[in-house]
């Protein structure tokens, strides 16, 4: 691609260094800069560079945040008897958005992958085992993704956390709700019959 | 979706105005800069905005251009007396990358769309008109897209350019390159056998 101005030659390399964005599409997202005001670009660009500078981490969770604390560790309505452990920022937002969860979350950073080198040392694994000693939690929820990776963290920090006499759990593994059983593949579907949750006695 | 931090909620906002780009994407790019060195996000930023900043229109062609006329009509190895008529930007790239065409571009900015409102006064045709009857232009090619507002622009400016006899013509629709002839639709069909090419004796 040969490009007729350098400023959009230059745009086009940078947004195309993005994840998923090919140079197709950063040439349709350039020219849709273009078309903007110039203020609007200039939000946009500033957006991005404050982002990288201005965002901190959490010092007690490791989530994002504005200030040395994040809104969730400090807000007082929230229970420190609970902690949700999740691999990233993303999951926060997930479980977040459900309003189903009061307690506090440990975003580990990762999940433990052999096969791509990370180990429980290259995670926030021991500043975890710190608060599970320290804050008085009471239960620990896994809450990692349904695949190898999460089962071996599990596993791996349900080893660590043994000593320490902590309740613990995993998020369940089941049938998704809205989908047909016929489509639910048969891993999943075998979890679901030895996990099934128990239901009381109607019209006693 | 809630945000654990202003700086990454602003970014994500500002992400997902462009197009084809929704709100998990953009959550996912921002904490893709959020892992780049600070100088990489800077970059970014920057291109963004010196892109709206300082990218200029060929005063001629109508292209985009880093000073009043473009790369292509400041180069005096192309052709003047060829003219290709095309919708945007786009397209010029998307030509050079043949490097079959040596002639001048002229950048309409979009097709005559009644539904959408577009009407031939909004695009660059008066500009075209006076290049065609100043710059001793004697060919004009249009390459438009093969669509209702391309067969429409055509025949709305062979009208336009027939009192200053000059030649014209489209390019060919047709089967394209490496397609089955049995999986092209009829009117792509109908079209090339209209438009048939006469082959030459071979063997005399």
């Amino acid at each position: 691609m040969e490009f007729p101005s350098k400023a959009i030659e230059e745009a086009v390399n940078e947004l195309a260094g993005l994840p998923g964005i090919g140079r197709k599409t950063a040439l349709r997202l350039a020219l849709h800069i273009l078309k903007q005001r110039e203020e609007e670009a200039e939000q946009l660009g500033h957006a991005i560079i404050n982002l990288r500078k201005n965002v901190k981490y959490c010092t007690r969770c490791h989530n994002l945040s504005d200030n040395d604390l994040c809104n969730i560790c400090t807000n007082p309505r929230r229970n420190e008897k609970i902690l949700c452990v999740v691999e990233d920022m993303k999951d926060v937002i997930a479980l977040e958005s459900t309003h189903q969860f009061t307690g506090l979350y440990h975003i580990l950073g990762g999940l433990i992958n052999p096969l791509q080198g990370i180990g429980p040392s290259m995670l926030n694994v021991e500043s975890m085992l710190g608060r599970v000693r320290d804050e008085g939690v009471e239960e620990v929820i896994f809450a990692f993704s349904a695949n190898i990776e999460g089962d071996t963290t599990t596993f791996y920090l349900q080893k660590k956390l043994a000593p320490m006499k902590v309740r613990m759990s995993s998020i369940a593994r089941g049938v998704p709700v809205g989908t047909d059983l016929e489509f639910t593949d048969e891993i999943t579907l075998a979890r679901s019959l030895i996990n099934r949750t128990p239901l009381g006695n109607v019209g006693e």
